[in-house]
């Protein structure tokens, strides 16, 4: 496809038609930036979900350094609520700094967000940008927080104010002291924890890529501040691996190293992980996943309070009354190094991944469209996703090639027998070359047949989503078949 | 343990000790009825998750009628927004409905559940309840809905105001058109859900119990009226025994069937599932799901608008214009029988389980406490998590019974070969001993030692974590052994 905008047309409707992503309440005309996972959907994101946890945390071998590494680590989850303390928000700094600028005009009362002027409509004149005719009377830019605010308990009041997490990211580092309590971690180790979180988008947009309900991914890897940059350098690199482990093409993948000026102030280094996504014009690419080295700035911000630069340091803000204008908590953060007899304050490396943008750059790589035979051997256009096995909805479907002469009870053996060890599908309405292209859109690796060979001598077909390859196997020996080329899921 | 509030100060303190549930937030002192998950917690909880998805939904065969019922049936997940149209909670009757009854006191300024001031404390005078003498100056009883509210866009007014949903079941009637569409079913059929959901309790207690950030797992089961009051029972009887099959014992755990008094005015059946927590007064029980015959009740309000009783009606509530009050989406969410040529409002069946609750009851049911002998035969005190297995954190420990002799080698070699399998955990650090009481704490069902015989003879001891009981087993011979003794997970 030639066409970058038809090819996230088709993603889009292909997603509406097989149930993949549904726009939230759409019976009440939807609400923006917020989507619904239907049937397929739910499994997708769920795999890519149990890949990550796999991959990272329960999967993972603590006893042996990764190569060039200096040492093993342990890596262990966590899951921390949605609604946390507000003063964690003001002492991390998102309470004051964790905003869009925002201009309003005066004249049709629509609000744009300040760097996207150029990028939007003026709702009076849709051809035009808004500020950009005469009726327009565009407000100074202005700062609009970007954490979804509510209030706990029976009282509206400044008091009982809490916000909806804009990350999962401070959860772990509040519970920093608690996992080194009770896990008996040592230097170096990481936190993983997968979540919703919330973001009041101004311009939500481009499908799923920017919601303002959305789900993270993210690790706080712990380690000695020296170490701190080998380590960054191996997040990144890892990461970046695992996309393409799972089938993101290295054509539409990049690794972006930030450079000086884009660094947040406390990081000496960032990269974000993204892929071109079709939405996008030629040669740009979205953000997957950033993985940021964070120094100390988030255990000293919960120890001390919200900090600021002053010069080449990060010093505590200080209010009106000298004391820290939001304070931390006042609890000890260090980590006591028993192999150096030193106490420090460990660096952070977070390597932060969306799973909704992943979810929809693994959908976008997979879909494909081609000619293969039909059952007469006419050569028939179809569509086609070319999930990686572990992500597949359902990795196997089983039909009956006709309705009588037993197949249909055969069918539903093997198909009971392969639902003991994959999420497998039994079908029996429709003309097999229909029910072989209703299982190519969903992504299924393989389709089983059972027809009346099968009867006679106990084998079935067996055909591969990507190439239609058809071959006879026994029954008998369709677990290990597949369990080979399925892979480990 | 005859103490039960002993026996809950021995679970908590074992949660925070372990790592299974520490308080949100605690290093800036908590926030009270939010709970997080430590690395041991966040695992038993994913369990109990995946074999709720795994036994209801991707494992479900729906080839087969269960037995006595007429029919077999499909079941797809979905997983919908926490934040919907706001229009979906006027419809559905929570905007209206879903509150507490509450007393302030224009004394002290406390509030308290006009239910709950017999179990309420008097904040100035702590040994009375509230009422309970002459300073107290209580207000009437007055209304205050439970659902957290917050605002969708820059603007702060009545037009922008959304919630977070109180439960996952509307985000699934909602979608029951889009189900239809996309994943060809045909009645009868469930769809179900796991998400987070927020109630705004004034009174949040007992632990995780009663939170204000919790999980769920339901299922939205929709069929013909006339099977309704069957297929009720079959959900109330199949997911009582789900419980039992993860090891709650039937004497602590009961069915109990609501009285007619009780029932929702909609309903013709509701059944909970109930566990006798030691947070309890001797006798009492607490709610772990609750199974609802719904009729066809909120179908309805999602096409027609809120409903309310009239007589023994449901009609439409109409505002001060002779409008509905809160109008439905207003589309067609009938269904077609194609076998009865009929068109129909299908009758729902909603089995809805809280994932904190059930993590909870597993926890009570499987501490223990008994005499064991230590490594040296003296019999020693110990706690012992008697998890299932499905539900284990931690399915299989390995330790070298001495730092040296070659024996950490063999036992990390034997760890990683069980990790690609289960979630494995090495340990040498400490005594034998000590290494066998923490995996006990931890509810790990096996545990392998590596010894100097290992060396000899490539054998292992194997500990039962229930029994003690020990022996050897060759190492090629664990996969094969464990998968044996720990069952489909």
């Amino acid at each position: 496809m030639n066409n970058k905008q038809d090819l996230m047309d088709k993603v889009v409707s292909l997603c509406k038609r097989r149930g993949f992503i549904f726009q939230s309440s759409e019976i009440y005309g939807g609400i923006g930036g917020f989507w619904d996972y239907g049937p397929l959907g739910v499994e997708l994101k769920r795999n890519v979900k149990e890949a990550w946890w796999r991959d990272m945390v329960t999967g993972h071998d603590d006893t042996t350094p990764p190569p060039g590494m200096p040492s093993a680590y342990a890596m262990v989850g966590l899951e921390t609520t949605i609604i946390m303390h507000p003063q964690v928000w003001k002492a991390s700094g998102h309470y004051d700094l964790f905003h869009d600028m925002l201009v309003d005009c005066r004249h049709c009362k629509a609000r744009f967000r300040a760097d996207q002027l150029q990028a939007s409509q003026c709702p009076l004149k849709p051809s035009k940008h808004p500020g950009e005719h005469t009726t327009c009377d565009l407000t100074e830019p202005r700062e609009f927080n970007l954490m979804f605010k509510t209030y706990v308990g029976a009282l509206v009041d400044p008091e009982s104010e809490a916000f909806l997490r804009p990350e999962t990211a401070q959860g772990m580092f509040v519970n920093f002291k608690n996992v080194l309590a009770t896990a008996r971690v040592k230097l170096p180790f990481g936190i993983a924890q997968i979540g919703k979180s919330f973001r009041n988008e101004i311009t939500p947009r481009y499908f799923t890529f920017r919601s303002r309900e959305f789900e993270q991914m993210e690790i706080e890897f712990f380690c000695r501040p020296a170490e701190s940059p080998q380590w960054y350098a191996y997040w990144r690199d890892r990461r970046f691996q695992w996309y393409v482990s799972l089938g993101l093409s290295s054509e539409r993948l990049r690794l972006r190293e930030h450079g000086r000026e884009e660094l947040s102030h406390y990081s000496c280094g960032t990269a974000d992980i993204e892929y071109a996504f079709p939405f996008l014009p030629e040669g740009e690419f979205g953000e997957l996943e950033g993985i940021a080295h964070r120094g100390d700035f988030d255990l000293r911000s919960h120890m001390e309070g919200k900090l600021v630069r002053q010069g080449d340091e990060l010093v505590v803000e200080l209010g009106p009354d000298g004391k820290p204008r939001h304070p931390g908590s006042g609890k000890d953060l260090t980590y006591f190094d028993e192999e150096t007899q030193e106490r420090l304050i460990p660096h952070v490396i977070e390597p932060s991944a969306g799973v909704d943008r992943s979810v929809l750059a693994f959908l976008c790589e997979a879909y494909a469209e081609d000619v293969v035979p039909d059952e007469n051997g006419v050569p028939q256009p179809r569509v086609v996703l070319k999930l990686h096995p572990r992500l597949s909805p359902v990795k196997v479907a089983v039909f009956p090639l006709v309705k009588r002469d037993g197949m249909p009870e055969v069918a539903m053996d093997i198909y009971r027998e392969l639902k003991r060890h994959w999420n497998a599908f039994y079908d029996e309405k429709g003309s097999i070359g229909r029910r072989y292209r209703r299982q190519d859109e969903s992504g299924t690796p393989f389709c089983i047949t059972v027809d009346s060979q099968t009867l006679k001598d106990g084998t079935v077909t067996v055909r591969d989503r990507d190439t239609t390859f058809q071959e006879r196997v026994a029954a008998k020996e369709l677990v290990a078949f597949l369990r080979e080329k399925l892979g480990p899921l």
